[in-house]
Order: C-alpha cells, then structure tokens, then sequence
C-alpha cells in the first residue's frame, strides 16, 4: 500500500512512523509512506499557505492552491488514488469497519488541516472521505492521521503475525475484552481469579465470555446492543439475570 | 501541568511533542511533560516487562510489578498526581469535556499499553480513569496518550492566543463547523458562496449558523439531538422546515 500524507508538519510523523508496527509493515515492503510538505506547493514567495477567511472571522483558512497542486503532483506521479482522506471534526467517526475497509485499497491520500480550517473547495472537490477519530479537538489533523494510518497498517495482511489477529477477531465481535492477568499470582496483596488458575478451558472461556459481556453492559451498553450475540451469549445474559433477580427478591 | 508518561516506546513522542501547541507549552513553561520507559522499572536481567497470560491465550501480558515500581517512583518524587489515565479500548470514550476536566488538573500521569493486554490490577489498582479515543484498534497506547495530550493542552490557559479560544467556543455548542473559505474568490472553476463576499455581517453569521445546524444534520444528527440550541437556532430549522415542505408539497 502507498500512503501519502499532505502535511504542514512532516517532523511530526517521524517518532511513531519511525517505531512499532508502522516500522515493521515498512521495513517488510507491505506498506510505503510519503510524507509531503504542503507548503512546497505555494506559488508565493513567501511560501504562505493560508490566508484570511471570506465572510470574516477569526483565524486564517488554509488556501486551496497549494492542496490542488499537490493533489495534481500526486496524480502525475503515482496515478489516481484509491481514497483521499481530509481528517476534520466534521468527518465520518472513525471505526474499526472502516480500518478494514480503507486496509483493502492500494493508495491512500491523507490530508492534514491546520489553523482555523481549510477551504471547502477541497472537501467538495479533491476529497473521497472525511474523517473525523473522536468528538474533541486538536490542533491539526498530523495525529489523526496518525491513528488512522496505525489502525489499517495492522490490518494489512501480513503486517501482524498470526497472533494478533485473533485480537483482531475479538475486538470486531463488539463487545469490550475480558481482563488479563500474568505473574505473579498474588501481588502487594492483589490475587489473579481463581477460575484462571484451574487448568479448567472450559471454565476459563465461560468466565472470560461473562466477563466482556458484562463490561460491555456495564461501560458500553450502545456496543451491546448492536453486537451480534450467540446463544452462548444469550444463555449467559440469563443466568446473570437470575442471580440478579434473587439478589433483589 | 506536569506531564507523566509510562510507556515502553518514548522515542515515538519525539515528532509529536516538538512541533506545533504542544512545543509552545512546553516552551513557555505551561506544561513539563516527562516520558518514562517501563523498562526502567523492570526487575529481572533480561528487563522484560510481560509475560503469558493466566488461564492461557494467544499473546503476552503485561506484568503488574513495573508499573507499580514506576508509580511509586512517581509518588515518591512528584507526589500523588490528580489523575491516572490509562489508554485502553475499554475505558471511557474521550471527548471536550473530559479534556476540560483533566486541563483543570496540575499533575496527569499517563499509561501506554501494549502487547494483549495489561495486567487487570493495574487498572483495579493504580489507574482512576480509563480512557479510550475511538471504537477502533491500535498498536499501543502512545498515540492515544498523544492524542490526549494534545486536546488538554490547547485548554490549559496561556497555551493558546485569544484566536483559537474562540474555536473553543464554537466546538463546545455541540455542532459541526461551518465551512470555511479564503482567496482566490474563484479557482479551477470553483467559486466562494455570494454571501460571503457580500459584506453584510448580519447575513453571513445567519448563513454560517445554519450551515453549522444543517451539517450536523446531515452527518451527526445525534449531536444535534443532544445539543442546546438557542430560540435563533429553532427559527432557523423552522425555515428550512418550511422549505422543505414547499419542495414536497
């Protein structure tokens, strides 16, 4: 996969571009990742890249030009990409369908926004996908595109080992993860469950299964009741009805 | 603010917190952020800080020991920080809000996971709030700490000018941006909406506010369910409301 990224910063990118699985999926050949300096697109000399918003307002807005003019650059040089993403507040919240989705194209074009915002010719004519990774804001669009990238180089295959994956499969049953615990057994007095240490896998998958099951009610009940439940899951649900029903009578 | 982050990967934050709000807090003595390798507070000779999983499982988990040690370090030398936010697909999801809430705090400790998973006791233990940034998968919790770290920042007074403050406001009203625009007045065909070249003040503000109202609309119509919207802001959905009954009628 080929990801270019339109940046204002590309010193950002070089801490986590440069560690963990985002390293590895490059040095592996799977994934090549460009990052372009917004500002070598300016026509002026100053090689300004904003200007003062039409209508008034705070802040300055990010001209057009330059976006388009490195759009064109890309085009000529690696062809149409599959996507261009504007990460903004106002985008599509980010979740793990779409790292899938986005994890099955050839060429992603990322562009980051800075300042008061950027103009709306780009949004309406150069962008496939807005984006947005959360209902808060930060200072430019550098981090989201960061995550973002994080999110689908992990799915892309063979990217992770075997290992991983079944994460993977865990997390994209909607429901939250079920505690871990390591060594030792028993720490500043804090014990690991008992059910962990009984060898027994049948036990260990039931209490795990009511464990995320009932996470999930507790913190996210929005994920439980879009998640696809199994019969399993169902009986569970049941049974801890019961107990809290002799709990109340 | 004091900054404290517990991570296995320090040298990823380097990009991230030497550019843009972030180096400005830091260099005007706002903020000190301090990044903390776990490693350091591992106590075997290999300094390894995971282990495989009780009741078993695919991947490692990491152990409790390190980052107890490192939170009596942490006491010992910076006493007890306000809040002790662990990154992890289960916590809390993160909004403006709870940036708000931590901005108003003097002492964040932060804790990146990895691997499967951490210890349980930790976050029983040692963590008073678990976060997560979005309902997707990361390599690790570095940058989601980023991410954090950055929406905190551009709160904490100083950091930003007056300017931004103002965006501020017009994200904590609940709705989406208007779309912004800037010179040329007219590129690749593309033209700025009249409006907001017609000078009158009044007209813009409206035409700005319901863009805002009628982007949310289109895209988040559950933050426009939860939003307070003024007496001017039912006037204008009552317009469009007419509108659209004339198109249908």
């Amino acid at each position: 996969m080929i990801v270019d990224i339109l940046t204002l910063f590309p010193e950002m990118f070089a801490g986590p571009f440069d560690a963990s699985i985002i390293k590895r999926a490059r040095e592996k050949g799977l994934v090549e990742i460009n990052l372009i300096n917004i500002r070598d697109f300016s026509r002026n000399k100053h090689r300004t890249v904003d200007d003062t918003p039409y209508g008034g307002g705070a802040g300055m807005v990010m001209a057009p030009e330059p976006l388009f003019e490195a759009m064109d650059w890309i085009h000529a040089h690696r062809g149409r990409p599959g996507r261009v993403i504007l990460l903004c507040p106002a985008g599509r919240p980010f979740n793990q369908e779409m790292a899938a989705e986005l994890a099955r194209e050839r060429h992603l074009v990322f562009i980051c926004g800075h300042y008061e915002g950027i103009d709306e010719r780009v949004a309406e004519h150069l962008v496939t996908d807005e984006i947005t990774i959360g209902d808060y804001v930060l200072t430019g669009g550098e981090l989201p595109a960061m995550v973002v990238v994080d999110a689908v180089c992990r799915l892309i295959p063979g990217v992770l080992g075997e290992r991983a994956s079944t994460v993977e499969e865990s997390f994209s049953d909607g429901l939250l993860e079920y505690p871990h615990y390591t060594r030792p057994r028993e720490y500043r007095g804090y014990c690991v469950p008992e059910v962990l240490l009984s060898g027994h896998h049948e036990k260990i998958r039931l209490w795990r299964r009511r464990q995320s099951l009932l996470r999930t009610l507790a913190s996210r009940p929005e994920l439980l009741a879009r998640a696809s439940l199994t019969d399993e899951d169902r009986k569970i649900l049941a049974s801890v009805l019961e107990e809290i029903k002799s709990l109340i009578s």
